[in-house]
């Protein structure tokens, strides 16, 4: 017999990675599923956002991110940033040993349950350029119409703090009333910086429109392969582990607001 | 005789260095003051913005954008960022050979001749941390009260093309009322990406105030600082080069708004 027996727990940590706090939404809803799982988040603050940059530069960074990971005896890449996953995914899943899981696949199949027939996804400049969500639901349901939005300003919004406010409210009316007047029945937080905007997106887009949010199934995703990697922890408490690349007293402080806590003990980090 | 014959004019670039396009705002001004000198602009778009990052990371950013340029046989390096000059000039003036002028030195100078005691400064979350253009300030005249205000969102309206709507009227007013309450004569743009909102900011501060941009005033020191050095160019037209670390569409698109023409024949480089 070869491989892991199905009894013997991995105590190998899961790695999250991001270019910044957007991913610790994605980081929360793990380690509220799987508890027992040591995780290891990389938020790559020093050369943060990815959304607007270019699909070689993300590539390079994510192979980066990706090394520094691997490195730490991982046994799961759980890459948390739309826009990695919409121009990397497949360069990762290509070179790695462990299975890579990104946040799009997971928010497109939870979009397509969910839909009468017409989705919005809101994202950033680079998500959309790349037309990852179109992509992914195309590839369960075709015949699903698939509208979408870039949002730039909505992270900057949800970094200064200013998700709740009336210029939110406001910018969200730009970006939105186009898919609301268009008809759709499933609107897609298509970056992890838009959970923090929910309620100002659930204003504008009213009580008929279903918003998914990546982060629950992505974390829904990652118990399912564990599962089927066999690769699940052992009972007690999992480690948490935060690596990033840039320190500031801003991180820390938008970082606590994601992740609904203080960030202990983090540690800085060189890529590349 | 040492040195440099007065009459011998020296061919060598100038170089000016932002960490995306903001900058391009100061080269215009120097290109147009100058235009027998060769420039070479160097954005640092894959590592963009500086203005939320750390000092630490800002300063070997610096360091490592100054190593790429000085290796370009150049007579000077203007450093064209605000948040860059904040913290890393004295650094920077330490380690070349080559004079090295900052933005904020000039913002200063030009606030104080012009301010009747009360002076505002909008800028990047990072240079208002450094306080740094209250420090020159106050090293030419100790009396002037200085009111700092960061202005995050600027940044994100400017590189959208928003600078001109009500979202960016509803912000400018949120962060410039106090500032205006307070009394202030004088507005220093402390940001390389704000004179692209400057007719909003017009408007919510009215005519009383002055508005200064430092772009006009770094041009005017970096002709000031030739003449001291002897290092002006000959006649003719001279060579412009621009080299950026990140090569998307969107940079050039936004790029072209502030230069007001497009960025011919960018080069991609590599720093660090």
């Amino acid at each position: 017999m070869t491989g892991r027996p199905k009894s013997e727990p991995d105590s190998r940590s899961i790695a999250i990675f991001d270019s910044g706090v957007g991913g610790l939404t994605v980081f929360r809803e793990i380690a509220r599923a799987l508890p027992q799982e040591s995780l290891i988040y990389l938020g790559d603050s020093a050369r943060l956002p990815y959304g607007t940059k270019s699909a070689q530069t993300i590539e390079r960074y994510a192979l980066q991110a990706a090394g520094h990971l691997v490195a730490q005896n991982i046994k799961m890449l759980v890459v948390a940033c739309n826009t990695a996953t919409a121009f990397a995914l497949p360069l990762l899943q290509a070179r790695l040993e462990v299975p890579v899981i990104g946040v799009i696949g997971p928010g497109a199949s939870a979009a397509v349950a969910v839909s009468r027939g017409t989705i919005g996804v809101i994202a950033t400049e680079g998500t959309v350029r790349a037309g990852a969500y179109r992509k992914a639901i195309h590839d369960i349901d075709s015949s699903i119409e698939v509208i979408e939005q870039a949002c730039p300003l909505f992270v900057a919004l949800a970094e200064e703090g200013w998700a709740n406010t009336h210029v939110a409210r406001e910018v969200a009316e730009i970006y939105l009333t186009p898919l609301v007047d268009a008809g759709i029945d499933t609107l897609v937080l298509g970056c992890t910086h838009y959970p923090l905007l929910r309620s100002t997106i659930r204003h504008v887009a009213g009580d008929g429109i279903t918003i998914v949010d990546s982060a629950e199934t992505t974390a829904r995703a990652v118990a399912a392969e564990l599962t089927v990697q066999k690769a699940i922890a052992s009972n007690g408490a999992g480690a948490r582990r935060f690596q990033i690349t840039d320190a500031s007293e801003r991180f820390s402080r938008i970082a606590a607001e994601f992740l609904e806590s203080p960030m202990q003990e983090v540690e800085l980090v060189s890529l590349g």
